[in-house]
């Protein structure tokens, strides 16, 4: 019987993650790797009741025995056909002192993503505002998201001939989430970025036909001030 | 009478003027603005054919008085209410001493295409390759596709507080057209890009919701090599 | 009798320009391009009263009738064994309509720069904080700033080869002058870039080996905020 | 007694490292930082037989504890008034798989360097073409020059206020170097760069005023194609 191609979200919070993995849904059974299983649990509960197909797989990314083991079970689970991968896991923009840790991992993380299905057509990374500016006090951060940033250029180099959208999104401002509203953080609510649109552009980037694709994007609200 | 909203193509040619053109008719009526008027008068054959409406108005967009002759007639034809203006016209980026005419009236051409509307909500811009790398022997086309993104870029930080969504696209490869099919110019067919791709690419920057909007994207075959 | 080499330095006001002709006339032989001859005639004096030599040209950069007379002016002077010509002519950053006349004249001045001398190892244009950046109300000065960083680049691409350094300088602040001191303009004095210490930035543009050449430097006060 | 200002050169091979250490050498004592000792241990005596001063210290910078022990060693040698730090250590640009472990540990690396000394008013990172150009099997060194550069730009923005200049060199080419002669690698001697030519522009950037910073300069030579 011929496999019915799925896609994977590796990172699904209350913003970006969840936003793309109902858009994906539309089309494609999802696989959520969340370290924590209750918010995906919900996720999958509510994708369901949108007349999706979804299953959450507990994993930390940056552990590379903890991938090899979800990424076992979502073979298990939905064959090896996966039509693509978004990687939108990341560390916490608070300040703090030099942490590398989920930045080296990170590495061992996709490419078992990449090594582990047999083919991945789309491969989308999201990035922050850190991915190409760099403010004070912010190191980890920072150097986190453009290392990231250079990781999916070059394998956009090396994997886009071999016909694999590598594509990477600077979502540049502040998602309307549960917890910015209730912090009032940055921004008005009107200034905040629509994860729900956000996770349009993932799906157009997915869609780009081979013979006209882009490597970056950024997004931005109409009122951001830059 | 409600208006109904209409979309503005400046430049069509055989390659991404025209596949722009094909992409907006399916939703607005077109009008076409172009140097000389039969490849345009072909287009609204085409766009007709297809259910969709279509008029071309003869302009030079660097010529003041011919931009606001044309821009009279659009109003005529279709009003007031346009939806979207796609500015695609260019010098040719053939080797040639400095020539600058088409650069700095392309401003002017510009603010009558904001000036002569009530309200265009989406305004994009064609770049290429050279608006951001810089060749030799390459001084006009280069100076002037540097200069448009330049323009592109504040006038999205003037207009997009508005709501005005400003984008610029790189096409950063060679289109495929009759005229490079047959001079088998620079790459295999194959590695050409494909206007109808690269006018899914401008529909979806026209669709982004206001609280999601990329000003920037480039445009590749997956075969291209940088 | 062996020529002496000179350097031409295009646009000398209180800021850059005046610094610049300081700084190389410790070397050189300095011919002064200013549309006023007023400042550039004090300038000279200036120059003279600590030891060097100096002349100053009227010209408007824009005009190229007006560059013609001035270059066989310089040539009848100094000869034609320019060693360094720095463009430092700029149109005033302030709000205003679309104007591109010293923009697109700034071709020819160049033109006639490289044009009217035997040779020109180096080649030094002054961009702004506009040549990389893109601020709303700010389309004239932007456009022209970031089409002129194109043309550095593109004229570093050509002449390189042939041993001709071409570089860009960003003026990245408000530069210490007569007017910025008077208005107390956007930082505090110590807050502003110090022209006699950029100027030794562009001397050591021009000293560099042409075996260790950077076509681009951006400067900044130690208190920039960005 | 007053104490002397002295130089630490992190990371000296036969190319830029020695050539900055010699050229820094010229003003202040220097301190060499080397994995092996053997190369720093001749240049220690060249540099003395230039009529320098200069010691050198085994440390691995990827190795917290060994650097702690070189800093303490060069305090008691040298003082703690650090007039410059230059570090120039890097992983080899050769395909390999991921590697981070020299980049996440370079953080540690910079950290005790900076707090190990009064006050650094110098800074400077050697970057590579890597640090801004995204290589197909590069990964590792593309990924890490591309960190070294954001953390170096977060640190500019960090430390200039209180006048640290950080800076950020790109080599963008092949350095003349024993094993480039040998390997004829990549270009012809002509078209390599000169590591004392680049080692002026370490020096210019160390002179420049806090009243006019670079933060970044690229050097190429003159025959470079990009």
């Amino acid at each position: 019987m011929a496999q019915r191609p799925f896609a994977i979200i590796a990172g699904v919070g209350a913003g970006t993650g969840a936003a793309v993995a109902r858009r994906f849904a539309k089309q494609y059974p999802v696989a959520l790797l969340a370290r924590s299983s209750k918010f995906a649990s919900e996720l999958v509960s509510q994708i369901e009741a949108d007349g999706g197909i979804a299953a959450s797989f507990q994993a930390n990314v940056s552990d590379e025995e903890s991938m090899n083991l979800a990424f076992d079970a979502i073979k298990e689970k939905f064959g090896t056909k996966c039509a693509a991968a978004i990687f939108n896991a990341s560390s916490r923009p608070f300040p703090k002192p030099f942490l590398w840790q989920s930045q080296d991992d990170l590495a061992y993380g996709l490419d078992i993503s990449l090594g582990s299905t047999e083919f991945v057509p789309t491969l989308i990374f999201t990035g922050a505002t850190a991915s190409v500016k760099a403010n004070a006090w912010m190191q980890p951060f920072t150097v986190s998201k453009h290392a990231l940033r250079a990781l999916s250029q070059t394998l956009s180099r090396e994997f886009e001939p071999q016909g694999v959208h590598v594509a990477h999104v600077i979502i540049d401002g502040v998602i309307r989430m549960p917890l910015t509203r209730l912090l009032k953080l940055f921004s008005a609510w009107d200034a905040k970025l629509d994860p729900d649109a956000i996770a349009e552009s993932y799906w157009h980037l997915h869609a780009q036909s081979t013979y006209s694709m882009t490597s970056e994007i950024a997004i931005r609200p109409f009122c951001e001030t830059w």
